[in-house]
């Protein structure tokens, strides 16, 4: 057996909790988030990000980094002048006109980060433990004068000697601070560490915990911090940050909110919060990652899925509107008969006991094929295991585009009912060009929207085949369509001519509005509500 | 103070670990990992990974679940195929059926998943806790009469009355199964329930955890499940698998291995192998996941620059090569003096003080508008700084490509040298086609070989500006460049011409090689060994 924990049998892990238990959170993605690799957020942005983690009932938002430069001020400035109900906080080194900067920015605290282990101290600042010591509570008390709320961070805190750790906290606790925070910079500390320097901390006074995932255990580095008696957790949304990041903010609220009714922002505002950093930082949410990803409520395996039309919590711990997401069921190699029955019913389209299998068969060769199964193959293999001919309103008969050098261009020619059209435009690359020349071409028929146009990353070689997936919408109904091509003009045309025949085709064939379900059959793909 | 894990603050959370402590893993990338929507992978991808996994030295490998169909079994004969030092499993359901077809794959092993909850065995199976545990009895002494090694995975384990999940699995170990699984299918436990099922499960025999991400606690319980005396982990590469995910491997292994000295895989092989589950999955690696992301030794803010130029652990916890990976340093909005002047070294730029100051300045101004700053841009402002002119050997005249019906052509005209170069190529795409084109212009000067191309994601409206980044090579002399623009052939080329300039050029500069340093500038933008 493994010795973890001391792997003392007698460890009392109990599921009680003590309801008196409350955890706070600092946001720190508009600092350590923001220190990850290639990651530059504006000053809208910032004051974006602030309201929302605000609106998330985030406690402490620590807005950046003073220090940084002039720019970095503005975007702080930003932050301070939206007048939010958490407390807006400024990183500081451990020199006094960095305090002085922030205090220029208007914040109400500051984490004061200065050098703990030894490794830091000497070889990075060149100092010595006293003079760390006595410049932490000069700073503490010069901060205290200027009414800031201060944290003191011991950098590297996880490496540093326990015995100098508290004298240096205990000293900052002495000199006005409101409380300490333990450190593991970079991510290298056992939850057996952290327990014991934590729990050394919080005899002192208050404490908070700054852990990185460098280890994968950023997370069980905060539940051991609580344990131990952390009160603050500092974390980042989608858990960007330095190197393999910081704790995600959102997991910490789930899994608090989840296992022990301990509440530490607004649930339902996570999403919401997770797209805009993404958006922001240009880093696409992981579509494993827990709340946040793509696939965190979406199930495909024909056990799942079957198992979950039976039950929605059968595959599910807390469901996905109480962060603020949906459910999706998609179709492709491990589909089963109850999700694809699932599938055409939400299509409307009725199929025999037969039918169903064949289906099934042809939608799981196709997944073995390693494609994905979008709700337009379905509906084309129903449609052909039904024998039943498909009437294209749409159908795009020539495309043409030229760019590279002055402004592109592009011509289409598309049959549109029993019409041709022909139409040329221009665009900011060959395939916006070719966009604009087929809403030319469709003229007052093309009341339809280009709602969001994605393509995948592209890697490998210029020849690589390229997956645009185009999402359409026209009065209340809404489709997308994925397709792929290693012509990345073409591809995107197809789509979005295909995207088009589904809507426009609605028109001719009279069926009825389907109502909302709560299954959403994959929203990536055709999830045409009229059809 | 929260209640987590009883908050007893006599918990004897100790260092110390038993040196007798071995743990092994059980790779499910395969099954778990590939059940995630949209993946399939085929057979040649299947064994390929089944190699990596094998030669990363990982115990176990679940090649898939038999039961899927006639194109899951072929994958799984390709991996049994290959006579790996692995016990390669199959997934199998409560039912003999599974078992034969597992069987009929030449598998050594099954893990045998039966229903532990009420609500799995009522209202997905439609059974009763009592005919579970007859017949997983029944299946488990039928795998062992075939000689298999076989594991009783109590599925939704966490959510089961645990009364009833140690019945069930005394009955599965009477009957002759090797261990249990405690399986967190839907990842809804705490920590502590984990910690009391897992110890209760250990008590009758051999356990193995089974953890999943959807409260971010995967790992947390992996580790208490191995305080309990779990021995065997399952986990995916990258942290694949249904919705949130597996726990991920890699993390596992590094975390063991770092902490606790306890070895489970060859750690060298770990990134090789998340590239490989990577490009077959088509699920990027995240940029601030541990150990496999972009970003995880990646430094750019100017204290972590500093620190990490000062001594390499600085800021890391384990050394980039122990997981085959190497570091980075990247210029940005927190670029600080040391970084750049790194930088600037290894391009072999000699510069004053003042000069450096000024780099450091225009870097993060450029930093601040949200820009990457690549080398090229690095060398840019340094030669703008000195007032040095660049003798461009290679640029670009003109181009056009048109795409969209027939056979995608280009044309191009450089100018090389003190001469003009036109040609013309076709391609399977408007990019590839010009690709070409500027291959046939530069004939024989064309020994250079584009070893990368990549697109960022693109995301947004069809003028959405795109970013292309290359990577060619010329002998033993690597450069990459990343270039914007909305138009998505003319970026590929100016990025392809770019780095054609930087390579071509040295030939007429006559520099002289740099040796290799062990701080790779910014290998994703211009890293040029010789300029």
């Amino acid at each position: 057996m493994v010795d973890l924990f001391g792997g003392n049998p007698g460890i009392p892990l109990a599921s009680a909790l003590d309801s008196d238990g409350t955890v706070q959170l600092l946001d720190t993605t508009l600092r350590d988030g923001e220190q990850a690799p290639g990651i530059s957020l504006d000053p809208d942005e910032k004051a974006e990000i602030a309201r929302e983690l605000d609106r998330s009932g985030i406690e402490f938002i620590e807005a950046g980094s003073a220090c940084t430069g002039e720019g970095e001020r503005e975007t702080i400035r930003q932050v301070t002048g939206l007048d939010l109900d958490a407390t807006v906080t400024s990183f500081a080194r451990g020199v006094k006109s960095d305090i002085e900067l922030a205090v220029d920015c208007g914040v109400d605290g500051v984490t004061i980060v200065v050098p703990a282990s030894d490794q830091h101290i000497e070889t990075k600042v060149g100092s010595t433990r006293s003079e760390v010591v006595t410049t932490t509570a000069e700073l503490v008390e010069y901060a205290k004068d200027h009414d800031l709320w201060v944290e003191v961070i011991g950098e590297d805190g996880s490496r540093a000697d326990i015995e100098f750790l508290e004298r240096l906290m205990r000293e900052a606790l002495d000199a006005g601070a409101d409380r300490s925070c333990y450190a593991d910079t970079v991510g290298h500390a056992n939850p057996e560490t952290t327990y014991e320097y934590v729990s050394r901390l919080a005899a002192l006074g208050p404490v908070s915990t700054h852990t990185h995932d460098d280890l994968g255990l950023a997370m069980t580095n905060v539940w051991v911090s609580l344990a131990a008696g952390a009160d603050l957790v500092h974390g980042t949304v989608n858990g960007i940050g330095e190197r393999a990041g910081n704790v995600a903010l959102e997991e910490v609220a789930i899994a608090l909110a989840h296992g022990y009714d301990i509440e530490t922002a607004t649930l339902d505002q996570l999403y919401s919060l997770a797209q805009t950093v993404s958006q922001a930082t240009n880093i696409p949410l992981p579509p494993n990652k827990a709340v946040i990803g793509e696939n965190a409520f979406t199930h495909e395996s024909g056990i799942h899925t079957d198992g979950t039309l039976k039950d929605k919590t059968m595959y599910e711990p807390y469901s996905p509107s109480s962060v603020g997401r949906e459910r999706r069921l998609v179709l492709g190699k491990h589909a089963g008969r109850a999700g694809v029955q699932a599938a055409l019913d939400e299509h409307r389209i009725d199929v025999s006991e037969d039918e169903v299998t064949a289906i099934v068969d042809r939608v799981k060769e196709l997944g073995d094929r390693d494609k994905r199964v979008t709700d337009a193959d379905l509906l084309t293999i129903a449609e052909e295991v039904q024998g039943r001919e498909r009437d294209r309103h749409v159908e795009l008969l020539d495309l043409t585009a030229a760019s590279g050098g002055g402004t592109p261009t592009a011509s289409i020619r598309l049959r549109v009912g029993e019409n041709e059209r022909v139409a040329s435009g221009t665009g900011s690359g060959p395939v916006d060009a070719a966009v604009e020349a087929v809403r030319a071409a469709l003229g007052t028929d093309a009341d339809a929207q280009l709602d969001s146009y994605h393509v995948d990353a592209i890697t490998g070689g210029t020849d690589a085949v390229v997956t645009v997936e185009v999402e359409m919408s026209r009065g209340d109904r809404t489709v997308s369509v994925a397709t792929s091509d290693s012509d990345i003009t073409r591809c995107s045309v197809e789509a979005m001519v295909e995207a088009l025949d589904r809507l426009l085709s609605v028109d001719t064939s009279g069926t009825s509005s389907n109502s909302e379900s709560d299954v959403d059959v994959d929203a990536d793909d055709v999830s045409l509500a009229d059809d």
